[in-house]
C-alpha cells in the first residue's frame, strides 16, 4: 500500500462552524532549524500563540527572565520528512473559572474574581500525519476543550469528595456513602474531564477539517498539573517518563496497532463488515501466499495472547488487518498508530474501508501525586514524540538527564538546554554529548518539565 | 433480582453426545467436613478420579508415601452454602504424546513409546454457581482438552523456536526470521493451548449441560508446569499467588463485573439490543430513582476511567448493566463473575436477556520461568477460590505461609497441613493459628504447590 493514503473529499451537508481554521505554513520549516518554545506567566490563550504554526521563535525575549511558574521547556525539530512541520506543541497556564450554583448563565461572568480561579499548567505535544492540519487544530483547541470540561465539574473537584449530585444537595441521605464506597475522588473528575476533552477536540477537528476541505490526524500527549497532582493523558505513540535520581517511571503507554491488536481484532470479529472482505482479521508471522495454502501455520485471533497453528484457507491469504512489526506495523496497511485525533475521512487507498472505527480518540490517563512524591531539585518529566523514543530508550534518556543536570546547576536555562541536548542526541551531531542511540529521521519534539515546586502557588481555591 | 436466577429449559435440536454426564452427590457434603486431595504419580485419568464428586477422601492411603512428583496439596471445604459442593478440584500428571509427521491418523498410536511423552503437572480449581454440574464437568474435562490442544502443537513446543509451518518445512527461506521478529516462543504455544482448551471445555460443558437438562457455570483457575515453566490460567475470581521469603507475587487477576466494567459496557455500547431496553449501560454511584430526574449526577461510560456528571434522563433510571460494588457487584443483576465456563442458558430472571455474550471463557495466562526463579525449599504457589481471598489478603496468606513452613521442616505432610491451616483460618476456629481476617461463609478450596524441584524430572523430550 502506498504512503499516499489520504484522499481529499467533501462530505455532503451544510457548512459547519469553523472558528480559527488552521493556517499551514506558507513555506517549509528549514531542516534542523529548531523552533523553541518557552512558557511564560500567561492566560490560556498564550498557549495558542506560542504554538501557532506562524509563531516566531520566542526563545530570546524571555531568556533569563524569572518565570512565575515552572513552565517546562520544549524544543521541536522538523526533519524535512514533510513539507510542513507535523509536530506541534502547546503550553500555558490553565485557568478554570468557578461560578456559583444558581447563577444564571449570562450572569456567570459577573461572579468572577481572581480568587475564584483554579489554576494549573498544561503541556501538549501533537504528532501529525497526512499533513499538519489536525496537529495545528489540536494545539489550538484541546486546552480550550479541557478548560470547558473542567469548568463543568470544578465544584466537584474542590469538594473533599465529589458529591453525587453536582448541586451539592443530597437527594438521599445515603448518597455520600455510595460515592465513598465507589472510591470516587476529585482526581477521577480530572481524569474524566481529560477523557471528555480529547473526545470533544476530536469532534471539533473532524468538523473543521471537513469544512475547510483538509485531511489528516495526529497523536496527542498532554500533561496537566492541578491541585498537587500531575495528570498525563496519552493517545498515540508519544511517551512521557518521570526521571528521578534513582527511578525511571513510565507515565504513559504507547497505542499502536501492535499494542492494541486484541481490541482491533475484536472489533473486526464483532463487525466483520468493517473489513469489506478485503482483509483478514487473523495475525500471521508474515503475509501468507498461495503456496501456504493447506499448510498449518502460526496464527493469533482476537481472544489469544498466545499463538497456535491453523490450516491455511483461501480467506487467510487476504491482507492482514494488522501487518508488520515494530515501527513497520500498520493498521489496515495504512496507519502506524491506533489512537489519536482527526482522521475522520481517512480510508484505505482505493477502497471505502474507513480507519476511524478502529482508531480511538480516548486517552489513557496516569495520575502522579506530587505531594506524595516530594520532588527533588532535579526530578523532571520528559515528554517527547516518537522521533526521540525511536532512537533512545527511556533508560538512555534518563542517563542523559542525570549526566546533564548536576553539572549545570547554576545555568538558569538548564532545562531548556537539556531539551535541546536530547534532540541533538538524536541527530548524530558531532557536538552531541553522547553517541548513544541511532539517528532519527523523524520530527522530534521534547518537553522537559521540572517538578520541583510545581505544585506551589499554582492553584488557588 | 432473586438469587434463584436459573431456569431449566431444553433447547430444540437432536440429542448431543454426552459422555460421562455429571453425577451430582446424592446427599449434601456435611458442613466443614473437608475433602482432601493428594496427588500421586498417575496417568491423567487419575485427575478425573480424584475430583469425581463421588470420590472418597484419599488422604490417609497416601500419607507418608514418597511421591514421584511434587503434586501439591489441596483441601476443599463445603460451607453448606449449597446442597452440593460447588467447589471442585483436579490435579494430576499431564502426559502429552508426540507423534511423527506424516504418520496416518490411525497409525499415530503405534509410534508411541515412553520416551515420546512430554510430561507436566496440572492443578485446577473450579468454583461453581447455580449448582455443581458445570464445575464437575470442568474438573472431568478441562485437562483432556488441554492435553489435546498441547498435542496439536507439541512439535512446535519442543523446537528451539516454533516453526512457522507445523510440518517444520520452510515454505520460504525467510520464515524463521519472521517468527523471530514477532518474538514467538515455545511458551506462546502453551499459552495458546490453554486459551483454546478453556474455549473447547466451555463448548463441551454447553453441549453436555444441554443434553442432560442441567444448568450452571463455574470459574476456572489452572496451574500447569511444563518444560521448566509454570503457567497460571484464570477465568473468574479465584486467585493464585507466589509466596517466597521476601516476595509475594500475584500470578492471576480477578475477572468480575467491576474489573471488566469497560469491556462489558463497550459490548453493550456496540450491541445495545443485548440489553433489550431493560438495562442502562451507564454506571452511577447507586441505582437512580425518580427524584434524581433532571439532576446532574456522577456517571461513567465505557470509554471512561474517570468520572463525570450527566443530567439524569428517564432511560438512566433503568437497572444498571453492572450494579453494586465489591462482593455485591452483579452483571445484569445476576452474576458476580465476568469470566468462566458454562452458563450457556443463563438468562436474566423473567426475560430473554442472555448473560453469555458478556461472559468470556477466555483465561488470562501468566508465565513464570522456574529455571530463572531458582525456587528455594519454602517457595510455594497458593491457589484458592474466592472463599479464601474474601477474608484473607495475599499478604495475610503469605504471612501465614512464612510463619508455618519453617517450624515444620521435618513434617512430610507440611504442605498439606498448610492448606488445611489456611482453610481453618477462614472458619473462625478456636484452634486457628491466627485470628487474622474474618470468617468465610463460602466454599473454600486451596492448593499449596511447592516449587522446589518442580521442574526436575518432569519432562522428557
Amino acid at each position: 500500500m502506498s504512503a499516499n493514503w489520504f484522499r481529499r473529499r467533501f462530505l455532503p451537508g451544510g457548512p459547519l462552524p469553523a472558528p480559527r481554521p488552521p493556517r499551514p505554513r506558507a513555506s517549509p520549516v528549514p531542516y534542523r532549524r529548531p523552533r523553541f518554545l518557552r512558557g511564560s506567566g500567561s492566560s490560556p490563550s498564550t498557549a495558542d500563540a506560542s504554538c501557532r504554526p506562524d509563531a516566531r521563535p520566542v526563545r530570546s525575549p524571555v531568556r533569563g527572565r524569572a518565570l512565575p511558574w515552572n513552565a517546562g521547556y520544549a524544543e521541536i525539530i522538523n526533519a524535512e520528512k514533510s513539507e510542513f512541520n507535523e509536530d506541534q506543541a502547546a503550553c500555558g497556564k490553565l485557568c478554570i473559572r468557578r461560578f456559583e450554583f444558581g447563577v444564571e448563565e449570562d450572569q456567570e461572568w459577573l461572579t468572577l474574581c481572581p480568587e475564584e480561579f483554579l489554576t494549573g499548567h498544561y503541556w501538549a505535544l501533537f504528532d501529525g500525519h497526512g499533513g499538519p492540519a489536525a496537529a495545528i487544530l489540536a494545539a489550538n483547541t484541546l486546552h480550550s476543550c479541557l478548560r470547558r470540561q473542567l469548568e463543568a465539574v470544578v465544584e466537584g473537584m474542590v469538594a473533599t469528595q465529589p458529591p453525587m449530585h453536582l448541586s451539592g444537595h443530597c437527594i438521599r441521605p445515603s448518597d455520600p456513602q455510595f460515592v465513598e464506597e465507589k472510591g470516587i475522588r476529585a482526581e477521577d473528575l480530572v481524569v474524566g474531564a481529560l477523557e471528555s476533552a480529547f473526545q470533544e477536540c476530536d469532534e471539533v477537528i473532524g468538523r473543521e477539517l471537513e469544512a475547510s476541505g483538509q485531511v489528516g490526524g495526529c497523536t496527542a500527549l498532554v500533561a496537566v498539573t492541578l491541585q498537587g497532582k500531575l495528570y498525563v493523558a496519552n493517545a498515540g505513540d508519544s511517551r512521557a517518563i518521570l526521571v528521578r535520581r534513582d527511578e525511571v517511571r513510565p507515565l504513559s503507554s504507547e497505542f499502536t496497532p501492535e499494542t492494541e491488536r486484541q481490541r482491533i481484532q475484536q472489533l473486526a470479529f464483532l463487525y466483520p463488515e468493517l473489513l469489506a472482505g478485503e482483509f483478514t482479521r487473523l495475525e500471521f508471522p508474515r503475509r501468507l501466499k498461495g503456496d501456504d495454502l493447506g499448510q498449518k501455520v502460526l496464527f493469533r485471533d482476537h481472544h489469544m495472547s498466545g499463538w497456535s497453528y491453523k490450516c491455511v484457507e483461501q480467506s487467510d491469504l487476504k491482507y492482514p488487518l494488522i501487518h508488520g512489526q515494530g515501527r513497520q506495523a500498520r493498521l489496515l496497511g495504512t496507519l502506524a498508530v491506533s489512537r489519536g485525533l482527526g482522521d475522520h475521512q481517512l480510508k484505505v487507498l482505493d477502497t471505502n474501508i474507513q480507519l476511524k472505527p478502529f482508531l480511538l480518540s480516548v486517552p489513557q490517563v496516569t495520575v502522579l501525586d506530587m505531594d506524595q512524591l516530594e520532588p527533588q531539585e532535579e526530578d523532571v518529566v520528559v515528554m517527547a514524540t516518537d522521533g526521540l523514543w525511536d532512537v533512545l530508550s527511556s533508560e538512555q534518556v534518563a542517563r542523559l538527564v542525570r549526566s546533564f543536570l548536576p553539572g549545570n546547576r547554576e545555568d538558569p536555562h538548564r532545562f531548556s538546554e537539556l531539551a535541546q541536548m536530547l534532540i541533538h542526541s538524536t541527530q548524530g551531531k558531532d557536538d552531541s554529548p553522547t553517541q548513544e542511540g541511532q539517528v532519527s529521521y523523524d520530527d522530534v519534539s521534547v518537553f522537559v518539565i521540572p517538578l520541583h515546586n510545581q505544585g506551589q502557588g499554582c492553584s488557588s481555591h
